[in-house]
């Protein structure tokens, strides 16, 4: 069985995220989706929030899975039997850090090979960063993430809103 | 009459912004340049005091604004009967980011086009924040800045310095 | 009056031009199309395909006007009374032959300053070259280029096949 | 059974090429390894030589397959009933021109997905076409090319030479 | 006697470093490097920390020197009467960076070139933060430092942890 | 003594070519510009006018040699005793190739280094393609070359023009 990672930092989780993820699960057997528990950038979502919101987005695909690491991300491939990262691959930023990573990871551990898969052009230059912006700023973000994402986001920048 | 909007942080305002500035203002009807008050990075000048350099840099240049605005770029155009954004685009950096804000704020509000202009081959590499470490340095910035910012660099950064 | 100048080899006019030609009609209020006859490449349609294809393309719009040069740009900038450029912007290989393009045509002539739009992103990766390619494959050009196009197409390289 | 695509010109095949097949051959169930017959450009070997090259460099691998096609890479997915398409992914200007031919066959067929692999860092910067340059100026290639493939160089540059 | 500057952060030094070091003390008679004492950011180790493991690094090469800096860098070169700055050149990212400095450097004293030499392949997507990441998460860098630079990052990670 | 190969084929050569060389020559005892006779493109010029051409841009520059070659340039370095390559670099299309070059040169002899020099930003876009079209289309490039060169591409471009 082939089982590839897709980690990230998912905060949050947009419908770019979503496309590579789906296109992912039709090439391996197995998907785990790995949020990054510890990263040293102040996140605005926790760890447990946003594995909940992955969950919520990927309920019924009976192949993907969601998990938390807080390590070395070769070390979890090896536990978990995976030897294939995915990671999106938007723009030419992206790629000079993805391949800085992809390269670190399989000197690592020689057996882990970096997929990188494209996501629709109509999510080319979105990441969560710009998304969390739009959203502080009062702005529309239902064109970036699915409703329940947006729902988090809401009650995360004006607490007192009411659900909508 | 066609206006556009030229948004950033202006952290001193350089001659690199000037001189797309004039561009703009050779091209459209109105040009109202726009201060970022709510940014998350800790600037090193006030809101205010980034408007008083531009307000001064323009002096006499009748169809250029100074305006400041904490909000969505796109709810100010609406606003202010804009469909133009503009944005000096220097080098591959800026390219992408550029980029993704352009096409953001387009999903936004489709009516909105962003124009590039390119600033003199002098100001290629020139930004802001090379202009504020050279300042901290003790470095001489009269060949980045108008004499004016010079002189709030210096305060800001050997306040006890007299003016020259 | 504002005139922008849109110059291209236009080896058929794809979608992607069209979009970045009617941002420049609603900026500029007069924009000329220039088509490139002197090109030293060996182009698939001549020069008077080129321009009637164009002028198809554009008819009804009465701000925008299709010509052919066989000189330096900047010669019939001067002549027409144009003082900007008008170029779309896709990605990285543009840019860096469109920034070259603009800092000589500067370098020729002082007052002319190059605009750069980007298309709609679904243009994002679409070239002339790439429609060529595909139709003479035989492939199916009707998402890149308007229908009159598609069947200069067919014609070119099926010249046997009835118009549809 | 999942197939993949991995197209090219293999003019001549490099071990950069064969560090990407190994890794798709790795994700896959099967990888067919197409040769472009009708590229525009002259290559330096015929199509039947390339696929030869290849074939013999892939011997003993079970699940790839060698073939030449000359049309709609898309078509001949569909017949293959592959929905992948293997790319190797090395530096900016392959990047580019890669994510052009990935949205294109998107465009063309929804359901294919390209998949890009990153080379070995020591074949960054290998391409087929320094590997010729090299031969032809008499360098030793042997860093580059499997043996049989610099004797195959070696016969097309010097053919008065004898085998070594 | 031709001497040139090799600034940086060195937080800690890599081998990517040392291999340009190498190359640049083959070319010039004298090379000093320069640890930038006053960045903004808040190191890892301390100027000092920093000073000394380079020291160790270089131990042996008669001319090369290693320095602290805490001002203008063209201030210092005019001091040690040094024309050449010495640059490695690793990817997409640097470039930009690199060349910003080298033009702002140019600026504040035409007579220093920027002088760009790149890192052995393999050390192409290596930077001091990649190995302050993996060294935090407990991963092995002894591909990346020498060993002296290795036991010092395990101490600071790792304080109670026995030296090796 | 040490000595520096700056290869290209200078067809022709440009204020930016003579802006590296300068630089170079500040550098190294001795530079060997190295005119590439046997390109597979076809050059404006033949090797012997680029020769001239650059002989007499060179003209009292006592540590700066003019010639030609037709071979391997790891070859005539060892031949000439040189272990580095001088090379301009630009801007990022530039920078693959310059990259890949001097990769490849490496492994073909370990000894060799590439040193990239930045020519002034006056020149980042100019190159010799761009002055030879100019020239062709009866533009002035006289910012771009020095006066020899230009009389020399009237020559070529306008026979029968009086030189001026």
């Amino acid at each position: 069985m082939k089982t590839a990672l897709y980690p990230g930092t998912f905060d949050p989780v947009t419908y770019g995220h979503l496309d590579v993820l789906e296109r992912a699960a039709d090439i391996f057997d197995r998907v785990v989706v790995l949020v990054a528990a510890n990263s040293q950038k102040e996140p605005l979502f926790s760890a447990d929030e946003r594995v909940a919101m992955l969950r919520r987005s990927v309920r019924g695909r009976r192949n993907i899975r969601v998990d938390v690491f807080d390590g070395l991300l070769v070390s979890y491939a090896k536990r978990a039997g995976a030897t294939s990262i995915v990671r999106g691959l938007r723009a030419i930023s992206d790629f000079e850090y993805e391949f800085q990573m992809a390269l670190t990871n399989r000197k690592l551990n020689r057996r882990i090979t970096t997929v990188f898969l494209m996501p629709h052009e109509k999510y080319t230059y979105l990441n969560s960063s710009i998304v969390r912006e739009i959203s502080r700023l009062g702005g529309n973000v239902s064109q970036f993430v699915p409703p329940h994402v947006r729902r988090m986001l809401t009650l995360k920048h004006r607490p007192g809103t009411r659900r909508r």
